[in-house]
């Protein structure tokens, strides 16, 4: 295979509602870069097996590589296997091994297998199964003519495992050499603009690495991507951008490799064996959500309160109901409060806390919507900042989680806190 | 025009990076939806006159209507009119007009109009242009062979009041009278196969009202849309088939309008003036989370406690450490117990706890990766049950935090609470 142009083709008429998007071809984008193949075109189809067919025909004549995600699921309106084998004037096997595989899957469950299900045991004739562990859905490695056809299940979940495990060495095996070298920055406390404003005088001057930015609530993440034909000459082309952008960005990088912020506090706490603790208000549950995501999290997560009214800021982490009065529940002083008493009824080594305005609604003009305190107590200082984020109610608790982890991160990396959405 | 079948095509090679999706057609999509109109498939074909043009007339083979968005602009890059003019075989036409009109534009705006712009002064041979308020780019609407062929600007601030201002009055126009109603279920305690075997008998033997069924962990949405020439028979389909759903899903369907479960579980708390509290381990802060995104929560969300070591189990929720020894965290004893002592502590009139392995450590013979016991106390009782969730850590913890909430809407509406995943 020459360097070959990929097309991805997202099945499912639920990705042609006013409500979705195929989300997946982003994933499968960014690993075809880093293999060096181009994606041309993408498509979202319905599940309709003649469009479809007709779909993966017009495919064939413009890319050396089509991949299908979804519609491989047992219904009726699962229609890839069959549109596959319509374009290809192929068959569907039954499949015995899959079969197998199948009952044995729903029989560990404890649960009978619907008879529905052995649909996914038939393959396009002539395609290598993929297997997949996370799903019932086998994913299919197909050859036709000098091209290759990919199908893989809609699910991210079940989707990139097998991406990754099936799909990328295989690939590799029929693609020009090529090294690709990326160097990947997670920063955390400014917005996109201010950061493309700070970094695009350095990587609009190079067509190699590639850059990408991509952003989330308070959390960025920038992409270099270098192609050579030596790994010393790609690593070559980063070694000249990487000093240049460093230094702008500082200690707003928290992670080098990829980490999430959680999974970078986590391991910060774990190398000095301390612990955190956390007392949302406006977050809700979302701060503990995010640190427990990480496997392993008990060990350094010592426990929260979703202290969502005044009463439960009082009963449950001794907040002096005079100083709820006096000051409002969203106050510095209610945020210190909350951070004292969740690190003193816990026990941990630091205790996390925020208290704010989500929105839509409770806005005033003070404490305008997108107004949250932050708090943190250590072992010997407690304190709090204000912060003012954008965006509607999930965003401001997106930003208030990542913001209140980050605060912690500077204080176990002893940096100091500026953030963009600081208010004086 | 007979009821016309739509495709979107959107155009720029910044649209095939992984950072960046089209989300124009899902305006489009609204918008045309609500005229009656189906979108039956979507791509995004990066700046190739060529590629575009193949495109263009490969859409035109399937759909009465064809809307291409962005590719508008004055560079090199913008291939739109070009490609168009190629798959239609039809020439570029300078029009004094726009000229005019362009040349006027950048002077109120005191600025000299660079040569490069008069390419958007070049219109398909026979295409009507539409006015842009908000840019530079006027869009085209064309009659090619009984089809009908949009080009319109990419930037949503040009794209969205073009289309309502000047296509919209105009596909009302050409478009059959027809009305659109829409039936739609959420459904918890059941998995998208399990679902599809109960419902497939009735709904595949409709193509009008279509059916459409979207799953996450545990929730799975079923649409029904009907399309009609008047309301009375487009509501009329749908009363053949909704009496012979409903039997079918039964007490598992949570919502008919499309409220998540978390905001049905609110407004049945609130109805009552009743309230709940979370005692988490598993889920970390995801129930909570859940509960409050919903503005308002703090009405009924009586606070949580993230209880994920032993701990913290004894001394924020009182769990007595003999029968933690005895039992394990992950128990039916302890999950009462975490119930219990939540609600005992808040004063709720619920509480509902979660324990159990999300993984991928943590698994025993016993008590295998996926089991999580989900405990409820009520005013008259407390009471636990054990589940067995497929998938990864973040899917077993999205499980059994809508298994929890879906527990807690059984009793508030007195059903009993068989799930799929429930172990005897």
């Amino acid at each position: 295979m020459e360097f070959p142009n990929a097309e991805i083709i997202a099945v499912g008429s639920e990705l042609l509602t006013s409500a979705r998007l195929d989300t997946d071809s982003l994933f499968l984008t960014e690993k075809l870069n880093e293999l060096g193949v181009e994606v041309i075109r993408k498509s979202v189809v319905g599940d309709d097996r003649r469009r479809l067919a007709d779909t993966i025909t017009m495919a064939l004549q413009s890319a050396e590589l089509v991949i299908l995600t979804g519609g491989l699921g047992p219904t009726e309106d699962d229609v890839t296997r069959d549109a596959t084998a319509l374009a290809l004037d192929r068959t569907l096997e039954f499949n015995q091994q899959i079969s197998d595989w199948l009952h044995d899957r729903f029989s560990r469950m404890g649960r009978k297998m619907a008879e529905i299900n052995l649909r996914q045991a038939y393959l396009v004739d002539g395609a290598v199964a993929l297997p997949n562990p996370n799903g019932t859905a086998p994913g299919e490695w197909i050859e036709h003519s000098g091209a290759t056809l990919l199908l893989l299940p809609g699910p991210p979940r079940e989707l990139k495992p097998m991406f990754e495990r099936e799909c990328i060495p295989r690939l590799r095996a029929i693609l020009p050499k090529q090294v690709i070298r990326t160097l990947f920055y997670r920063v955390a406390g400014m917005g996109e603009s201010d950061l493309d404003a700070l970094i695009a005088p350095v990587y609009t001057r190079y067509t190699n690495p590639v850059t990408t930015v991509l952003a989330a609530a308070g959390d960025i993440q920038v992409h270099f991507r270098a192609r050579s034909e030596t790994a010393e000459e790609a690593e070559a082309l980063l070694a000249e951008i990487a000093p240049q952008i460093e230094p702008l960005l500082g200690d707003r990088i928290y992670s080098k490799g990829g980490d999430p912020l959680q999974v970078v506090v986590g391991k910060l706490l774990g190398a000095c064996s301390e612990t955190v603790a956390v007392a949302e208000s406006c977050t809700g549950g979302m701060l503990g959500e995010r640190i427990t995501t990480v496997p392993g999290s008990s060990s350094y997560f010592a426990g929260g309160f979703l202290t969502y009214t005044e009463a439960m800021k009082i009963s449950m982490l001794g907040v002096d109901p005079d100083l709820l009065a006096r000051e409002t529940a969203v106050s510095e002083a209610v945020a210190k409060a909350m951070a004292a008493g969740a690190k003193e009824r816990t026990g941990a080594t630091y205790a996390l806390s925020t208290t704010g305005v989500a929105g839509p609604g409770g806005g005033t003009e003070d404490t305008p919507v997108g107004t949250v305190f932050i708090g943190l107590a250590t072992p010997t200082e407690v304190r709090a900042r204000r912060f003012r984020f954008p965006g509607d109610r999930e965003r401001v608790r997106g930003f208030a989680t990542q913001t209140a982890l980050d605060m912690l991160r500077r204080t176990l990396k002893r940096h100091e806190p500026p953030t963009s959405w600081m208010v004086k």
